[in-house]
């Protein structure tokens, strides 16, 4: 659909023509042409919108959007949506509201459904608490299949998922029904004779992180969350789990490039919310580049003697952080897919120690030849390559280590990403260099 | 599940008590504890599952484990291994496996499989038809939901996914019914009464990672695949979608370090495979950063003057390089993400600019103060704020142009990351600091 012909025709006042349209469109393609809209378009056009399709379009809008609606929402129109909206999608929109509308929306909730709210926004953040619902399909062991079908034709419309459903025993998760299972077996087969019971589950405090894997790992549609006692109060869908994916990926790729992450995309986030997410980074490593800086004083005579010494600087510090930078990326992403683990230390130590080797060998011999042509001297050759060999073992050794040291300590192995690596590096390159080539230079 | 255990009880060739824990275990977890074995010890293993298990088991094995597990099959373990598998998996496999193999898994699998194999085979690596699967469920328009359901229980237990079912008028598809409105449908309503005519569908030649955010946006969990004419294909399911989110990230992610992506896991890749991938860009980088080295010979005299000068280099080239790479990372996520487009060039350079102004005058305030205080010297405290301040300006701009202008021409905009940007912001900071310097101090 065309936003362009949307906004004309609403502005024409078209309403029959804009129904129509939004009768046939896609709840998530609707929210994304209304978050275009000025706030009075907005209540219009929503308003428009059939009405087993609002809350689908409402879920999928972002929550400065949400906020907008929820204040121009009657009492009438907000209990509605309500009523609609899934569990995990209301609370995730209180997360984000300013306090007089989540009070305005637990107002509107019936009893029963604010207290399950309170006590999933009582779990921690980024936990698999936090982001379940408590809105699932359950039976009873001794059911049949033909019961257990008539309990979902009942129940089963408004919950997020029908396609795994849960046997529970006193509040305890004893297995699991898949709809496949009840599609493909007799009406009068009991959901026991039926039931897997080999269950994979998480807690309610599993980090939100490891939870996305691990539905990710076995294949599932969802995943019951259990708590400390082992009585299940929620699941989490695998929809919720590839946002969870994509969030992980975005805040471990701004980490690695030396930024606090933003909870926001990036137009929503102010000029300051941006300024004050890069500024501590840039200042940590912008004083340890004045280590390097002052290494660097240290030598004057030397690049007085030998001018020509200073112009190798840049290109020493730049390859020794690429290096650096290739072997602690790989480490990274390596340990958050679980392919890499502590204990590998050595090996992959072993494993960069000869691929920095190789590296080293091609990029000085290049180098090697290059100023020998430039500048027909051996003495400088010697130097140049014999400090990007030292620079690309030394960094792709720090390159490596760091990432794996901070996971052991628990940091985040994302800390240890470029920047860091690149500011390390360069004060090692400058020294072996300078090391190296006062001693060839007798200087 | 302890590993341990397992081996031991392997070795001593309990097998009474491994098929009973084999048995109980989940097969993603099974495969994971198989691909540690021998091969003998694997075979042996293997050959232990219960058999309605071993096809998952297989499916979820490393292609290295695979290609043991086929040499080592009789005709008849292949074949039953091949009929319980899922289509899309096959080909995941042949696509690794060596010539020989290939063709034994050919010859094992019956004539319509082979056919299906071929035509998945042969679209191009990275489409939706090369990871989708054939095996999907299709109704009449006519058809009751009773009779949709007993369809299902004929021929769905083989199919990768029912909770999604396609309904096709002469190969064309016309609506889709999911496992929910079946079971929550009267059994005499009509297929073409209860179907979603909305449909969201891909091609054959869609690139995969768009097919899994298609997936992920619209909440999904199979998306159907037609071919250039519309006739439906195949499907490509959630699971499959969480992989490749997963895989494009790490391709990203990878890029952004200056290396070129490896198809396989850290230690799958060969210490000469590693330094392949990494080998040209360093080469590249290392020209351009010689750029930066043969400007500084201009600025000889300079520093021959004053050498505090050359001291300041590595702070300046660091931050600008930090400055710049988080910049550009931001715009090359919010590209992947879909949040950023061309069109916001403008919106995205004024945003960067004043990020940069106050960013800068911090950075700069900072270093001007220790400046004045280490050495005293204003006209160097001024120097360093000024050249300080164009450099995260210089560098800001760089940082969010180049991955803008690279989607623009159809590059990858994951290449202009930190590496390449540092380089080319060395020079411009190289540039800037020695053009204020002589200016400043009459050099």
């Amino acid at each position: 659909m065309n936003k362009e012909i949307f906004m004309k025709l609403l502005s024409a006042r078209e309403f029959k023509a804009v129904r129509s349209i939004l009768n046939v469109m896609n709840a998530v393609d609707i929210a994304s042409i209304l978050s275009e809209l000025e706030d009075k378009e907005l209540a219009l056009a929503f308003r428009l919108i059939p009405k087993d399709k609002a809350a689908d379009v409402f879920a999928n809008m972002n929550n400065t959007m949400q906020s907008k609606l929820v204040e121009m929402f009657t009492e009438k129109e907000l209990k509605a949506i309500l009523d609609e909206l899934f569990l995990d999608d209301t609370v995730d929109m209180l997360e984000e509201l300013p306090a007089n509308l989540v009070t305005r929306i637990l107002d509107a909730v019936d009893k029963d459904t604010r207290a399950q709210i309170n006590v999933i926004l009582n779990y921690p953040e980024d936990s698999a608490g936090s982001i379940m619902t408590t809105e699932y399909v359950s039976f009873k062991r001794t059911m049949t299949v033909g019961e257990a079908i008539a309990h979902i034709k009942e129940t089963g419309i408004h919950k997020e998922t029908i396609y795994t459903c849960y046997v529970l025993d006193s509040r305890k998760l004893v297995g699991i029904v898949s709809a496949k299972d009840l599609l493909t077996s007799d009406d009068d087969e009991r959901i026991e004779d039926i039931m897997e019971t080999e269950i994979i589950s998480v807690n309610t405090h599993t980090d939100k992180e490891e939870v996305a894997k691990m539905l990710s790992k076995y294949d599932l549609l969802a995943i019951p969350v259990l708590d400390g006692e082992n009585y299940m109060v929620g699941i989490v869908t695998v929809d919720d789990a590839m946002d969870v994916m994509e969030e992980e990926a975005t805040e471990d790729i701004t980490k690695m490039a030396a930024m606090n992450p933003s909870e926001k995309p990036y137009f929503e986030t102010s000029v300051w919310g941006h300024a004050k997410n890069r500024i501590l980074w840039l200042l940590v490593l912008m004083l340890s580049a004045t280590i390097t800086g002052s290494i660097l004083t240290h030598y004057e005579d030397a690049f007085q003697a030998i001018p020509l010494l200073v112009s190798f600087i840049p290109m020493l510090m730049d390859t020794g952080g690429n290096c650096g930078t290739q072997s602690s990326t790989l480490i990274i992403r390596g340990l958050a897919l679980d392919e890499i683990h502590f204990r590998d230390i050595f090996r992959v130590m072993f494993k960069e120690f000869r691929i920095s080797l190789i590296v080293g060998v091609i990029l000085a011999a290049a180098n090697g030849v290059r100023i020998l042509i430039m500048y027909n001297s051996i003495k400088m050759a010697v130097v140049i390559a014999l400090s990007l060999m030292a620079t690309i073992v030394i960094s792709k050794l720090i390159g490596c280590v760091l990432p794996l040291l901070a996971k052991k300590v628990h940091l985040d192995p994302a800390i240890m990403a470029a920047p860091l690596i690149t500011t390390l590096v360069d004060t090692c390159s400058v020294m072996v260099y300078f090391a190296i080539a006062t001693q060839v230079f007798n200087l």
